[in-house]
Parts: structure tokens; C-alpha cells; sequence
């Protein structure tokens, strides 16, 4: 960011940017880590309802302008208004916001090149996909002003398994992108410079599949992961089964067959 | 496999043989590349019920014949039958066979020799243990055909976490074998000629313990891991107790106080 | 430990130490590797209600005398008292103090520098952080006396992918620490003679934080974890409402808006 560009009052808080069928949304307070204000969550949630409503659209990358991913929630915004309620509501618009991007029929991709603390980190846990820079840093940071991350915990453990997350949680401490790769907060991480090809690689590989089955297939996955393992393979069987008499399915199966790539030229629900 | 060979109609689907107290089942359409077609599941079950039916049978080492482990459903059936109530009947079928790995009292070992695709992963993921070889690949690729592996993904989740797991979901893309094994779908990867030697050390291990012990252990294991910790450990104290009750963990005890080893030569249900 | 120094019978079973706001609690029958006889549970259950009751300790480093941290229950004890009721209140009373270490309001950090067996193991798997020396091994090895370690695959399964758990449990084989690292059942493994200061530094960044927070969220972090996301999220935004409004998160909030230390010199629940 050049900090001698002019700033004017229509700057949005969300960029928002299509090429192709992927959509590119890019946290934009960057003076303030992306920190994600009452107007910033209603911003990115106005973004991913856009990005709902248009099935021409297959795959989101998620990224922040400036030096950092997000810094988690506004901290001088919630200093000004020190009532249980205004919290409640915060906080719930927060989670809100959150179960959003899983309930989103398009697979969201953070693209973190640089800082995710507190809600910033709980933001690339409830990602489907995560690709970081190995420069990034990731902290569930909250507990260092004396607020417990809860809400961040709720996504770091569904990701993380619970001696790190705890330990995350309760030390407030940093870790690298090798290690949040590895503990499975995110997928990898690459050079800086190589962090765009690898991102847009992947969205491509997504792009090129049916819409209606990977949106279908991202609704079952998430709910067929809460359930027992027989409940979950009731509800995947039939999610397959009316996958399967799609004509997106009954063509690729076929094309396999005949040695032939699919022709999924059908339309924008693929 | 070699293709001169004079092929009968009675070539069994599935290979069975047994040394020791270890059965050895072997997917065999090597043509097919094993693929999971309904007479391959009838004849996997109907394996599955003989070893359950047999104490003296302590494991079960599952793998494919020819250069894949197993390649997923037989897509030429199922295109030969573009029907729901057939789709819904395979996947149901499909899981029941996946299910009964779960609930058979023997520890399943899947031995990963090659390719293990779609639902062929999925039987990866729902074997008890699992080894390969640096050479074998994994991927949940339905979606290449525009079919989510909503059923493989079952299995998937309750191995891998959920980053990787929706990443290879939605992309179809492989894994080596090293990456499965640090993902946790399998136990480990070995060079490729030492691959039987792994397996047998691990199947004789177990084979050496008292099969009622490992049975209702095996059983306590899956139905406890779906419970909120407190039932869980009420469940497993009732099971433990039952155990330590058990003829051959009163011996096993003694043994070790007298420091000597145990005498379970009481049977096969040892 | 020296063989030769003399024993009096006031010996306590658990050692309890405090330097500032840790206490250091030592499992100490090291000629029995720490055994859980029920005269260990129960010293165990009073130093954590001893504890649980003061508020100026903020953290609890668990550790073992002698070689072993701690080799799991008592076999002999377990031996003389052959009866299936004996066995259930055994197992009951041990489920009750596993579970103490969860709803202590304090972290515990287990410190691990010789072997965890069967519920020793177990321990480690229900303590919020384990860190271990290097030469430290692991294993769930009821097996081995033909006694399936039901409970300790509680602990476990919380901890560790079920491919894993699962292999140790039926073959009651060791794992090493960095492998014990590696599969998240302890957070890292470093050389023997930095594990007091390894352990000490992790102590000293939490008890640095505010207690009240600290003990809110570790609540919350252990029930949210057994819920579905969505009703997780609620308890979770509620939580952090709640942390929001305390003094100690007004005056962090504070501190960091404006750039200086927290003053959170305020009273023993910080």
C-alpha cells in the first residue's frame, strides 16, 4: 500500500474483482489490518450474497489488502461500546458472517499472505481451502488483552487438533505457515512470490468441475461431518444418487467411458 | 497379472486364503482395475461374513489384484442403469459393505499396493489399519466425472483433516502415498518389496492377542469415538471391566506380575 | 531416585510444590512407575481440589518421580480384587479423575520425561498440553495382558487419527515423542534437559494472562468441542460477550489502544 495515494470517502471495504468464474474479494482497510469492523462484516457479507446470487461464478479467493490477512475484530469499535448486548450482537454477527462462507455454494479459497489473529485466524479456519505465503503468521492472540478467543476456537479446533489449538488459545503465541500447514489449519504454504500461481491453480482445478455438484458436494460435506458415521452415510448415499442422475454426471460418466473429456458446455450451473 | 492366461467363468471376485489365524482377501478384477461392481460387493460381504463367522480367524488383510488396489464403483454399471432408485440401492449397498468393515470382530488391514480411487479410497479410510506402498496414490476423483465422492467423503473426513480433505474432494486430485500417511489415512508407507513384510509383522502382532479382547475392543473403540467424552467413558469403564473380568485378562495380569509370559492357550477365542 | 535413602511412611503420593501462581504436582511412587492405585487416584483428586480452591495458582505442571511418568493402573491392586464391581467403581473412579483435569479451572500442562503406558497414557491425553523429553515413549499396552485399554482410547481418540489410535491400541506397540508430537497426543517433544524450561516458559505465558479468562475459556473450549458448529458458535459468542464486559478485557482493551502494558495487577482472579 502507498501511504502518499489519496484516499477518498467511496474507497469500499471490500474489493471485489471477477476473472473468468472466480471471484476475487479483498479485505480493504489496510491501515487498520483489515480489521473487521461492524461496517467491514456487513461489507463481506453484502460481497458473498453478490457472489450467491451468480452461479457463473464457481470459485472465491479470499485475501486482505496491505500487509496483513485480518487482524480480527475492531478493537477500538468495541471499546466504545462497552454493553453485554452490544457484544451479543456482535458477536453474532461475527458467526453469522462466518457460517456464511460454509453455507456459500461456491468453495472459498483465503489467500493469507501475511498476519491472521483472532477472528482473522477463525476466518481461515471456516475457509473450505487455505493457501498461505510461508511468510504468513497466525495467532488465536485474544487471551493477550484478556479476551479468551472462543469464538476463533470454535473454527481453530474444528481444524486443528486440541493440545495445539489449546495451547494457541491460552499462550496467545504465533505460529509460522509450516506449522499451521502441518497441525491442518491450513492446506500449504508456498514462496510469497509463487502465492497467486498456486492459489489460481487450484480455483481453476474447481472451476473446471460442475457448479451444481461441487455446490451440492460442499453442503453434504459439511453437514455429513457432524453426524454419526451412519447417519452421515444415509444423507451422502442419497446426496450421490441425485448427483448421479444429473445430466452434468450421466455426460462425465459417459465421456470417462468413451475415453473423451466431458462436454459440460451446458450452462453456467454446469 | 498376466493376460495370456486362460481365464474360467469360476475365477472368484474375491481371492481368499488363510495362513495362520490370518485371512488374506484379495479384490479380483484386475481388469477392472478392481472396480466396486454389485457382484464385487455381494462377494466382498459374503468374504467378510465366513471370516466373521470363523474365531479362529484373528485378521484380515485386504488388497487388489493386478496394479490397482481398488478404482471406485464400476462406472459402465452404473451408466447402464440411469435410475435413482438404482443409484440409491448401490450407495446403500455400498455403505452396508463399508459399515461391516467397521463392525466385523476382526481388525481389517487394507494393504495399498497402487491406485486406490472414489470408493476404493473409501475403503481405505474404513479399514481399521491401513499400509502402503511409496508407490501407491489416493485420490476421491468422482468429481472428474461430475460425481462428488459425497459417500468417500464419509470416510474421508473421519481420517483427514477437513482442509485436505475438501481440497482433494473438490479438485479429484492424487496424493502419494507419503502425504496420505501424513494426513492420517494411513498408518504408513514403506518401500514397495517390504510392503508384505510390514503387513505381516502388524497382522501377526495383533493375531498374537486374545481375539475377545481385540473384538470387543475394536467394537468399544468406533462406538465410543462418536460419543460426547462423558458417555464415553462410561461406556468404555462397563467394557473394560467386562474385560478385565475375562479369563484371559486374569491371566495376562498374572503373567505379567510373575513376569512370565501368558498362557492363552485356552481356545480360539483366546 | 536413590534405592538407598530411607522411606518414612508419611511419603506422600502426590508431591505438591508452588513457585509464584504454578503448582507442580509429582506423581511419586517411582518404584511402581507412578502406578494409579486407588490410594494414588485419590491423592491425585485432592491435590486438584487443593488446586481447583485457590485462585492465585494459574497453571499445574504434572509430572512423575523417578524413571516413568506414569505406567497406568495398578496391576497388582487389580489382580487381588477379582470382581467385576470392583473393576467398574476402579474404572469409574479413574474416568472421574481424568475428567477433573478437564474441568479444572486451571491448565495442566503434562510433563512427560519417561514412559506413558495404558492410563498414563491417558493422562497425557487428557492434560490441556503435554510436552515431553525426547527419550519419553508412549503406548497403550493393555492389550499386551489381554486387556483392550478401553478408557485410555477415550483419551486417546481425542487426541490422535483413528489410523494411529487405532494401530496402538490392538498391537499395545510403543511410540516414540517425536511421533507422539507428530500425531498431536502431545504438543512437541524437546532434549531431556530443556524440558524444565521448555515447560516453565509455557507456564509463566499463561499464567501472565487474567485467571478468570483464562478458566471461562478453557470451560468453553472443551464443551464447544462436542457440539455441532452452529449451537457451538452460540455458546462461544456468549462466552466471549460475557469475557468482553470483565474488567480484565475493559483495561486490555485499553492497554493495547493505547499502546501500553495491561494493568491487570487488580486481585487473584486477574
Amino acid at each position: 500500500m502507498n501511504a502518499d495515494a489519496p484516499k477518498t470517502e467511496v474507497d469500499p471495504l471490500v474489493l471485489q474483482r471477477r476473472s473468468g468464474s472466480i471471484a476475487y474479494l479483498t479485505l480493504n482497510r489496510p491501515a487498520q489490518f483489515n480489521a473487521l469492523s461492524e461496517a467491514m462484516m456487513a461489507a463481506l457479507q453484502d460481497a458473498l450474497a453478490t457472489v450467491a446470487a451468480d452461479p457463473s461464478l464457481r470459485v472465491v479467493v479470499l485475501g486482505g489488502a496491505g500487509k496483513a490477512f485480518c487482524a480480527g475484530h475492531d478493537l477500538k469499535q468495541m471499546k466504545a461500546n462497552p454493553r453485554l448486548e452490544y457484544y451479543q450482537g456482535l458477536f453474532d454477527d461475527c458467526s453469522r458472517l462466518m457460517m456464511r462462507i460454509q453455507s456459500l455454494p461456491q468453495p472459498v479459497i483465503a489467500r493469507v499472505h501475511g498476519m491472521a489473529t483472532a477472528a482473522g485466524c477463525q476466518l481461515v479456519g471456516m475457509c473450505d481451502i487455505a493457501i498461505a505465503a510461508d511468510t504468513a503468521r497466525f495467532a488465536v492472540s485474544g487471551i493477550n488483552v484478556g479476551l479468551f478467543c472462543a469464538t476463533p476456537s470454535v473454527a481453530l479446533t474444528r481444524n486443528v487438533g486440541r493440545k495445539a489449538a489449546f495451547e494457541m488459545l491460552v499462550t496467545g503465541e504465533f505460529i509460522d505457515a509450516a506449522a499451521a500447514a502441518q497441525r491442518g489449519l491450513i492446506n500449504r504454504c508456498v514462496p510469497a512470490e509463487r502465492l497467486d500461481a498456486e492459489i489460481d491453480a487450484v480455483a481453476a482445478a474447481i472451476a473446471a468441475k460442475p457448479g451444481a455438484a461441487i455446490a451440492a458436494g460442499k453442503s453434504l460435506f459439511y453437514r455429513q461431518i457432524e453426524l454419526g458415521i451412519e447417519p452421515a452415510y444415509q444423507l451422502a448415499g442419497n446426496a450421490m444418487a441425485c448427483n448421479m442422475i444429473d445430466a452434468s454426471a450421466q455426460e462425465g460418466v459417459a465421456a470417462f467411458i468413451e475415453k473423451r473429456p466431458p462436454n459440460w458446455s451446458g450452462g453456467p450451473s454446469g
